[in-house]
Order: structure tokens, then sequence, then C-alpha cells
């Protein structure tokens, strides 16, 4: 295969393009076009525009443009995971067009899935930006919790903690009460140890009476309930003395790294895009 | 005051009015006329409208109907709550017309509101429906629980565990597999098993994922879930050997009770509509 191709990292709500050379991003390209944006039978024509749009070459694509929901459905390949069982199983999508597998996990009866956030989380390892053995956290919509041990992804689990966020800013009770911005202060800590009392869904009600009686201000319900909610995620995975290798944007970094120093444990955080673009190129190497 | 009364339980969604002669039900009527069916200006008139068709006389209100999305604010009386404290402090809202105020608890910084439930709650005590020490369980949108010692009402918690089943079967992406009618039938209960393992929101994540890899049929998912939530709901509350009275119509009755016989505890279920009658009729009584 050539030593310049296309990587796309294609999520449901956003779709980020790289065109790499000798693995170096020689041009990349960011749009809302994640495949909650592309009607079912357009990905055809969405891709040809896009590599026409890079100079053309063969495309490798990751994320959920291989779901069910996506383009086709590039299944998964199993936990123990590395970079040679995804570039073993890439699945072919049209001429010089792959796509990258998920990765599925089963354990004690648990069943997990991810679908791009393995190039990442390899990606990191790969690059050096995490140590081969880690434990590695991906904020958002759906939190991913990674362990590698040996340069190999073993296990991992996912909470809906931004789903849930949301969920309740806009459609609870209590939602009416959080507009205002989250941040990493007070009321942020003080959600992380009542999450640690348990209890999740008394302390989600507890918002209210908490305001009706003058215990806390409204504008600080935002940020409670997000400290609630990340607080539960991270004391599920991280023990203290922990570290954790954290790929995010600033803000949930920011968010995640406070909840975790709170229980005695260290954030590190990782530049998940260079994450992917070394996985990615290390997935295109291996295949060709 | 008068030997007879109309009393009315008036909830956000639901209310039942009661005409009371000497202690028992001479007439009763259920409609869909909760307070978030009543404008805000209109309550006068409604009241009026329900007191003609009852006969007349004065009435004693209980319920939603006194907060600040109600008629007006009746207050809160703090624990320990008795029926004679709710007696006492009962709020005026018109020529003969009488409204329950709530209660409140503030305990190790948590708070907690109620308002309706405890005149179901003392009245169950009071009419032997259930000992002067009990732990009382209210399921619904905003499940309660209460602790009541010599007959006073002590303690209580509340939370939000159907207003989530709906959340998450209304807006969640899980929530598109979620609806089949929920039994305390093996999803249920596996359910119930996950929800003591704790991490919640990973828990309803996996919901998806035990799908997409054949580990849970689609069909079993709001069952599920169910179990998820109200077992976490009642681990949060029970201890193995607790005796759980539970008033709750039947089908949630019979949720509560599977959930609460499989952590090793008893359920008993209690009328609540007969409880709230004597929790009304004995407040009219100490009022008069």
């Amino acid at each position: 295969m050539s030593r310049r191709f296309i990587a796309v990292d294609w999520g449901t709500t956003n779709r980020r393009a790289y065109l790499i050379e000798d693995g170096v991003v020689a041009r990349t390209e960011r749009d809302a076009m994640g495949i909650a944006a592309v009607p079912a039978g357009d990905f055809v024509a969405e891709v040809a525009a896009l590599r026409a749009r890079f100079g053309g070459g063969p495309m490798l694509l990751a994320g959920m443009v291989g779901s069910n929901r996506g383009w086709i459905d590039a299944g998964y390949v199993p936990c123990p995971a590395t970079l040679d069982s995804l570039a073993a199983s890439l699945a072919g999508a049209d001429e010089g067009v792959w796509i990258v597998p998920g990765v599925s996990t089963v354990r004690d009866g648990r069943a997990d899935v991810m679908r791009g956030e393995e190039v990442q989380l390899l990606g990191a390892v790969t690059a050096g930006l995490a140590p081969a053995d880690a434990l590695l956290c991906q904020p958002g919509t759906h939190c991913k919790w990674a362990r590698v041990a040996g340069g190999v992804l073993e296990d991992f689990a996912t909470a809906m903690t931004g789903e849930m966020f949301a969920l309740l800013r806009d459609h609870a009770l209590i939602g009416a009460a959080m507009g205002a911005p989250v941040s990493a202060g007070k009321a942020f800590a003080a959600g992380v140890a009542r999450a640690g009392e348990g209890d999740l869904l008394a302390a989600l009600f507890g918002v209210r009476p908490a305001s009706l009686l003058g215990l806390r201000d409204d504008a600080d319900a935002a940020s409670y309930v997000s400290g609630l909610l990340i607080g539960g995620d991270v004391l599920a995975q991280v023990a203290p003395g922990d570290v954790v290798h954290v790929l995010a944007d600033a803000a949930l970094g920011t968010l995640y790294a406070a909840a975790i120093a709170q229980i005695g444990a260290t954030a590190i955080a990782v530049d998940s895009h260079a994450a992917f673009v070394v996985g990615v190129t290390r997935i295109w190497e291996l295949a060709s």
C-alpha cells in the first residue's frame, strides 16, 4: 500500500479527516458530517467527495461509519485486541477504501463494544503517549475506560456519563435548574464526594430539595450533577494512587482530572488526535 | 369542624377526591386533573366545582396542590413529623378549604421533601396497616423511603426511580429497545443482581452491547433496566432480613416485592387509599 493515504475518524456527530504522508499529517479537516448527518445511501458519494478534496488515493476509515448505523458493518475483533488484530480484520468498503473494525469484550457476563476509540487507545500506547501498561479514559457521551497490559487492549468498560448528563438537563424535572455552565469548583467537588456514598437516583432527586430548602444555589446544580455523574464514573474505575491517561478535549479533561485528583489518583492528559494519527498509520502499515 | 368533609389527594398528574363522613368514605372520584392540568388561576374554580359535585362542605387538600407549582405553597413541617404537627400547620387556602403541609428533612447535608405521601405514610401507621416502627416504601415517579419510629416520621429519602426509567425509555439511545412491558422475570432479576455490583451508568450502557453481541434479547431490555433501577433503589435502603411496607399499585408493587425478596427481605403490601383516608381523617379530627 501507499505511504500516502487518507484517514478518517468518523463518529456519530463529527468527522475528522487527515491526509497522512509518511506518518505525518499533511492536511486535516473537521466537520459535522458524522454518520447521523449522512443518509444511509449517501456514503459512497460522501467518501468520493472527501477523497476528491484530499487529492485522491486510498482511504482508511474508523469509528461509527463501520457500525450497523453507518456505511457497512465492519464487525468487532474481541479483546485482547492489538493494532495487529485490527489490521488483520479491515473491512473492504469500496475500491481502495477500508474500515477498521470495532472491539468487543465479554467478561463475567458483561458485554461491551467500542468503535473508533480503539485506534486512539492503542495509538496512544504505540506513540509512547501512554505506557504499555495503563488505564486510559476517553470521556464523552459514552465514556470509555480501557485497560492496556503489555501494549494489548485487555478489557474495557463504557459508561453513559455524558448522555446521562444531557438526558437530565434536557428532559428531567431537575433539568430546569441545570442551565449554568459546568465548572470544576466547590459544587462539582461536592457532587464527586456525594457520588462516593452511592444511591445515584436519590442524589439526583436531591437537587431540587436542596434548592427548595436553600442548601444549594440553582446556579450550582449543573456542576453538582456533573460531579455526581463523573465522580461515580471515576470511582467505579479508579483507585487511589492510580495513574489515568485521559484522552479528552480541554473542558471535559479538566473535569475528569479534578474528579480523579479528588479521589487521590493522578490524571495525565493525552493528545487524542496525535494518538489517532499514530494508531491509524500503524494499522495502515501493518495491513500493507 | 364537621364530621363530614371532602378530602382530596391532589398530585401532579392525578387527583382523587373522597367524601368522608364519620371516618367512612361515602363517595370517591378519581380523575386526571392533577395540578399539571390546572392553570395557575383556575384553582378557585376547580375547587368550587369539586365541592359542588360532592354536595358542599369543608375541604382538606393534600399533595402537590400545596406546592409552589400548585394553588398555594403550604410549606413544610420538618422531621420528626406526626399527624399532630401536620394538623397544627394546615394552610388556609380559601373559605373552608385547608391544605396539609409537606414534610422536609435535612440530615448529614442531605435535603429531601415530600408532599402528599406523609398523609399516606402516617395514615398507614395510624390505621395499623404498618407497625409504629417501620420502613415504608412508596414506589413511583419519585420513590419515597420513610422510616417511622414510635409512630413518628423520623427521616426519609426520595429516589427518581420511575422518572429515570421514563427518561431512558423515551430519550436515551437504549430506549429504542425498551418498548416491551416490564415483568418480574429472569431479566428483571438479572438487573437487580447487576445493581448490586454498582456503576449504574456502565450497566445502562451495557444494554446495547448485550444486544449487539447476542447476550440478551431486546424484548428483555425494559425488564432488565427496571431491575437495575429498582434493584439499586432497594439495595440503597433495605438490608437482608428487613420488612418493608410497600404502598403501591399492583404492577409496581409486584416489581418492588420481587426486588426486596431477591435481596432477602420481606415486602408487605399496604392499601395506600385506605391509608390516606385514615391519615386525612385523623388530621381533620386533630385540627378540629
